[in-house]
């Protein structure tokens, strides 16, 4: 269940609210671990239950009150173990590869269009996981600013290469992507040398 | 519903019986779409009823018959619409890159194992890939030269190409997932020179 463990991470550099880490996930998380505001909420009142945050109510606003949530020593140990141990692989089910393998009954500029789309997907994931990665390295990115206010100086280092080194994974994944993409465009080219 | 799709492509080669499917997924479709056989065997079946294909009793063994399905023209016009319509992407979630953002929580050692199973898990992939794309492209692979007595000459070319072009991209991304985690193996011999 990673979206806990998403949660318990976030929760190492401060204490936050539900919506704190709604947008959290809007702004940061979610460009590795999409979850909706839906899942989020309910996973952290289940966290309280299970003993690994505890919840206090805060000032919100002029006349209200909002939840917000602390990591535990357990909640802690459940991170630390989480991250020592070893995540199962999910079989593939590729569905842009599998319709690609079988482009010959596809109009040529409809598969263009596939291969188009999956640029623009890409290209854009790519160039948020590039201002992601840029914001880590210097320091700017407000979370990662607050983390690096929470830990001694030693630890700066590793804090930032390790986020730095995942959003780069994924960059690397998405020009891979987008190389794909362009050779498959050129391939329709040459196997429909009439433009369809 | 891409299992589905992935069937009516299938079927398009030849007809089959739920075993050669099941026997099919697991020799090569499955490399790009994993479905196990307690998928497969319904969804022939609610094909059947929706018109998608045609099932027959044929043979099987000295005293048994089994359910032969051939693609039907309403399965032909499915897939081809399948082809020609663009595909949702599903929001991302990637717990190995999700935990390697947090490796400072980590035993340096235990990351490192993290890191060496992704590149066993991909290098595992790349292999089995390579050899599909290698028996499409030579026509080795019973599948495809089944496919190839089927259809005419003038469509050999794209029918091997855009399979071989599917298989490609995913070597590609496996060997991107590969060389990240080498930089990963490197990054933490870095930050945590004591070894751990």
């Amino acid at each position: 269940m990673s979206l806990r463990h998403a949660l318990l991470a976030m929760l190492t550099a401060e204490p936050i609210t539900g919506y704190d880490a709604a947008k959290r996930f809007e702004a940061s998380v979610g460009h590795v671990w999409h979850a909706p505001d839906s899942q989020i909420y309910p996973e952290l009142r289940r966290m309280e239950k299970d003993g690994l945050v505890v919840g206090e109510q805060v000032r919100w606003g002029p006349r209200s009150t909002k939840t917000q949530y602390s990591i535990t020593d357990e909640g802690l140990h459940a991170l630390r173990e989480w991250m020592n141990s070893s995540l199962d692989y999910q079989p593939i089910r590729d569905p842009v590869h599998m319709q690609a393998a079988y482009y010959e009954w596809a109009d040529p500029e409809r598969a263009r269009d596939h291969l188009r789309r999956h640029i623009a997907h890409y290209q854009e994931q790519v160039d948020r996981w590039t201002v992601m990665r840029e914001s880590i390295i210097d320091a700017t990115h407000p979370s990662i600013a607050k983390r690096l206010e929470k830990f001694p100086a030693e630890d700066h280092e590793r804090i930032i290469a390790y986020k730095a080194f995942a959003y780069e994974g994924l960059i690397d994944r998405g020009l891979s992507e987008i190389a794909w993409a362009e050779k498959g465009l050129d391939l329709i080219d040459k196997l429909s040398p009439d433009g369809g």
